[in-house]
């Protein structure tokens, strides 16, 4: 709304007389006016709206990565919202890389975005705090906000890994492998604090050759895995710390003599085809993102109280990986 | 930059030499075109460059379905092209909408993008003109663009169908249904056309009763196929014209005594897994995405040739499915 004032030379006031259509404007500014908001490049009808309200309708959903299908149901969760809202969704992925999320969230705040749902990738979101000061609503999705306080809607990745590895050894086992995301990711560390409390609950000891945290690229959850089962310790179970790893899994265990069993943190597209079926530990993704865009739109409709953080429950479903019993 | 001149009270000029850091410039004067810049918005660096070059460093993708894994490593590969050329990514889906495939494109060019790829909903782009007119370079990927005169990149969706449908006519089958995407879009049209001549090809007749077309919800595929197998001329063989079909069938055939084979269009993740493993006609998603990406960088890097429309070869996996002789 400055830019068209100080582009047609007018006041704010001028402004929104027009945009309103009330009267005590000339024909000639009003034209200026116009001018000015169709130079800056707006569509006649958004403009109006636009200025009318101070927003420009429209939302950011920053994600980790486009090709890791957990985030699709969440997006498109998003999406529904927000056209629910009558507002448009412009996504970004930040590739895991804190530098990128931190480019990504000022470029669509550039943009002028009413409000951003962010899977961070980063641990410290200080950067953000003039741009929520200014009035962007900010709601935290999947993993928290670090550094700074804001909302954020999660699963419960300790409780639910918990009851997974909980699972595994009231099936028998005892020599239980953790192969999870790299630690510094929030929901990488809540399930590795899972999978001990498990352990530990039950007075099994883990043995440090167990546990492999790292990248989810196939070939080096591969080999932490080869490692872990050609080892002089070798586990009967498998709790995969999420599905790009779970799938992995799947395929190494497949090429093996001996059945080994598993449990995978997030349900995944036809693990109740395989066989055995893969038994996970669902979240609900799309209950993920239509929880956070609410929660953005309650705050950008004046919704005043201190920041929440919610923790929804997550669900074992056992389809028979889980259920093997120890061999050998 | 116009913007900026405006808010500072200043000539393009002035604004030029203080981005570029050229003499002849007040100190006073640098500071209001300097405040200009920041109130606009842009962070500092960014404004140099996008002064500089008149551009933003920043592509668009409109999506089609944000939860279709085929779009994954699609949108990614687009993403890596654009990081490696310095710019940021934004996308956005049009959930199969024509209306909101414009609304968000439009949107994207108002916050000046400096091109576009699209997966295009819609039929008709003459709503596009005007922004490819202002410098808007845009590539349609998946599908072509309607009614303009625009780069494409697209898979054989006909000869991959032909071939796919060749192969089950090669393992006996004779009477194959076809269970497709909507018909207005164009991949779905082009995989009909591809089983049709097959079955011409080997001069077998297409019973009406086995050719379906539809959303790819998992209900309408469901009944669509429980009523070309329960009917009065049941197919053998199936042909499914994308992945979300293909994962549906899959389940719909568990379920049966009879075994009937199966051919899809796209791989997908876990297809080798099943049971029979699924044989499919695999277009390259990512290679889609690298090439529509890099024809856009061409583009916006002054390339000024007529428009190129590729089309990339498929691939046939056989993995056992495709391979099942008709029962009974």
């Amino acid at each position: 709304m400055k830019d068209v004032a100080a582009r047609a030379g007018v006041g704010l006031k001028t402004v929104s007389r027009v945009v309103n259509g009330e009267p005590g404007v000339t024909p000639d500014t009003e034209r200026r006016v116009q001018e000015a908001i169709d130079a800056l490049g707006f569509r006649r009808n958004d403009s109006a709206r636009v200025l009318r309200k101070g927003r420009t309708a429209s939302i950011g959903l920053v994600l980790e990565d486009l090709a890791d299908p957990f985030y699709g149901p969440l997006s498109r969760a998003v999406e529904e919202v927000a056209r629910a809202h009558g507002a448009l969704l412009i996504n970004g992925s930040s590739a895991e890389d804190p530098a990128r999320e931190q480019e990504l969230v000022l470029a669509l705040c550039a943009r002028r975005v009413d409000g951003l749902v962010v899977i961070p990738a980063g641990d410290d979101h200080r950067y953000l705090e003039p741009e929520i000061k200014a009035g962007v609503a900010t709601v935290f999705v999947d993993r928290p906000a670090g550094r700074i306080d804001a909302d954020a809607v999660m699963s419960d990745s300790y409780g639910g890994a918990r009851s997974g590895v909980a699972h595994l050894i009231a099936h028998g086992h005892r020599r239980i492998g953790f192969i999870g995301d790299q630690p510094r990711i929030h929901t990488a560390a809540e399930r590795l604090r899972g999978y001990r409390a498990a352990m530990e609950d039950a007075g099994l000891p883990v043995d440090s050759s167990w546990v492999s945290l790292g990248s989810t690229d196939p070939v080096r959850v591969r080999d932490a895995a080869a490692a872990i089962l050609d080892g002089p310790s070798p586990v009967t179970a498998f709790f995969a710390g999420n599905n790009r790893v779970t799938v992995t899994l799947v395929r190494v265990l497949a090429e093996r003599r001996r059945r080994v069993a598993l449990v995978g943190f997030d349900d995944f597209e036809l693990a109740d085809l395989l066989d055995p079926g893969v038994t996970v530990i669902a979240q609900d993704s799309a209950q993920l993102g239509r929880t956070a865009a609410e929660r953005l739109f309650r705050r950008l409709d004046g919704g005043r109280s201190g920041t929440e953080r919610s923790v929804l429950p997550t669900r074992l479903i056992a389809r028979g990986s889980g259920e093997l019993r120890p061999e050998g």
